[in-house]
């Protein structure tokens, strides 16, 4: 039986560079001591307050079909999270709440996209930035963010790919590379997408974890409101990647068309778990500082242990949970070095080529095992890259 | 800003027939005593016992990423459950765990659905089936199955539509009629099927509410398990629709087809949830039949006043939570009967018209309200047509 194109072109030609990933996991559920610095999965669980406020809500009775756009009560505390954040004045009109962000991410470009449009996003990428969007039918056509401008995309390359497609999508702070873009980046974005009258996706999961300077809402631009869908989410925020809960904010009358596909698509959020998000949103700026916390801690150990030797070259992160890693001086490929490193060392990170061509040469370490065992294990990894490039 | 034309086009030129229900639901709002009789909301909560095995989940730790596929202990007691039912073999994977019944007939539709395609369904339908077929781009082609037939669709009318066509979808136990589709309607469903190389789309969300006759699954019909996806959910069986999990049985390659389109869309279901929903099924028959009685109990209430009165016909529903009767004695639409109910008695039913051409002049009556409440309003409301037919 024939399945339709879409859905057999979701996972490109080249695979989905996840090949290690899914080695290590085998090899731990084997039962060997990989220590996994693949994922962006947080080393602590769910607080136990949020999951005690969930079970509440549970109880109490909001275990029916909740209210489809989310609840009022949610609704509003991430309109209200939003506009103070960025100053753009946002209610609850504005917020679609969602199983998670990569259903904003499938939403949105489901919102904009139609059957072979041109869809740009930035390589580096997500993992499954391509996969969604050819996901929706739409053509997935990357523009390069390039090393040696520290992954921050310019203009012109923007520029240059832009006649004729309907949406950019963006990631600031970035995931894999640690990038936040710079206002001038931005303002180079926004240019572009009000030249080309582009709808700009703009995935803000990591806003939460920012090591050096300012992350900015393109949202908040002069004219960006209005072309503007950003994706948020509680998984990083709130160590509730297993909830699947985030948002859309956007304009009024795409989120209400963004409802109405939500009724044909998931039907909205448990309620329960949508009160466990609006009480761990009203904890405040504390919870999240508290959760980002180890991760600004184990960027700090590696960047030190990096000073000690001269064969990786690396950036330091501005934002997010990973250290992106310039491993070509030991002569091997991102793959190549992953797959040694695992099997030397059981060491298990992502090869740059998981996450697009800009990476290959580099490998991403997630900051997602304590801080004693990172320490360890970062150092082990920078004696076998010093090995290699002898 | 233009939006794209599928989520533009989701709700159809016809609006999307829930005006009657907006106006109840907003009159309670209002502190207004409407009797609402209009979705398939149970009137009981999520059973404590499930709830409390959610939480032991969540505080024993299972708050991160999920299994995409589904864990493999819920899909294992899906597949035991659908392999008893039906004596299909069925494995873990034939299995794909997805966050509501909902997204299971988004998922479904787009897997075996390009742009453009014609995609069958049966009128009368569940409120979302046009609109999430035009969410996946397809062509949403309504074939009648008639009040004279007993809502039974006839083959002949089936493969008149299905040259061209991708896919049908049906549902048995039905919503709104309460039809289950008998061995002879199946056998015509799986020869168009077969003759036309369609995907039969099977859902079967009502599977524990059956009142007359058997629950025969089409996937079980010779050579039908290579060409069906059954839609499956904990909503109506298990008093679980707010937690938003259910489950795709279909042959292997579309199943992993169709982890992967979840890995984009989705990214899997709360694994707290998951675990929920094992504890659930693991109770058996026994809570299903607990939780299906008050409905058999209400339609034996229905039946019995229907008796006593000649001006509402109406067939006896052979399983699901709702009576579909014919007012057209009245001398009103549904829509008009609908109206005039709630205006003069608050009491709230669904307009045959909301759920296509085929159930003009009727109205469908949620049983989900106590025993005691619905035989009051189900007289109300029987008395008021008789008036009105005079």
């Amino acid at each position: 039986m024939t399945l339709s194109h879409r859905i057999t072109h979701i996972i490109g030609t080249g695979g989905d560079g996840w090949g290690l990933f899914y080695k290590a996991r085998a090899m731990v559920e084997a039962g060997q001591p990989v220590t996994e610095l693949t994922i962006g999965e947080h080393d602590i669980r769910t607080d136990p307050s949020i999951l005690a406020a969930m079970d509440r809500a549970a109880r109490g009775g909001h275990t029916g079909y909740a209210t489809i756009p989310g609840t009022d009560g949610l609704r509003d505390v991430v309109a209200a999270r939003v506009q103070a954040r960025t100053g753009v004045s946002t209610t609850r009109a504005n917020v679609l709440i969602t199983p998670g962000g990569q259903s904003g991410l499938f939403a949105a470009h489901h919102a904009v996209c139609d059957e072979g449009d041109r869809a740009l996003f930035i390589d580096p990428y997500y993992a499954t930035y391509p996969g969604t969007i050819r996901g929706v039918g739409a053509v997935a056509v990357p523009v390069p963010a390039r090393a040696e401008d520290a992954f921050q995309p310019r203009a012109a390359d923007l520029a240059a790919a832009a006649p004729g497609a309907r949406s950019l999508l963006v990631n600031t702070p970035n995931n894999p590379t640690g990038a936040i873009y710079a206002r001038a980046t931005l303002d180079g974005i926004a240019q572009v997408c009000t030249d080309h009258d582009l709808w700009l996706i703009s995935d803000e999961v990591y806003d939460t974890q920012v090591w050096e300077g300012d992350h900015l809402s393109p949202r908040a631009l002069p004219g960006m409101a209005d072309r503007t869908l950003v994706i948020g989410s509680m998984s990083k925020s709130h160590a509730m990647t297993g909830s699947r809960i985030g948002w859309i904010v956007g304009p009024e009358e795409a989120i209400a068309r963004l409802a109405a596909l939500a009724i044909h698509t998931t039907y909205g959020v448990p309620g329960f778990i949508q009160d466990a998000a609006q009480f761990a949103l009203r904890q405040g700026i504390g919870m999240e500082q508290e959760i980002a916390a180890p991760f600004a801690r184990r960027r700090a150990i590696a960047l030190e242990i990096l000073k000690r030797q001269t064969t990786i070259r690396a950036l330091p992160p501005q934002g997010a949970m990973y250290m992106m890693l310039d491993i070509r001086q030991t002569g091997l490929s991102g793959e190549a070095f992953a797959e040694s490193l695992l099997d030397t060392h059981m060491i298990a990170v992502m090869p740059g080529e998981s996450f697009g061509q800009a990476p290959a040469g580099h490998i991403r370490v997630a900051l997602t095992v304590d801080d004693a065992r990172f320490t360890e294990a970062f150092q082990t990894l920078v004696d076998h890259a010093t090995a290699l490039a002898i």
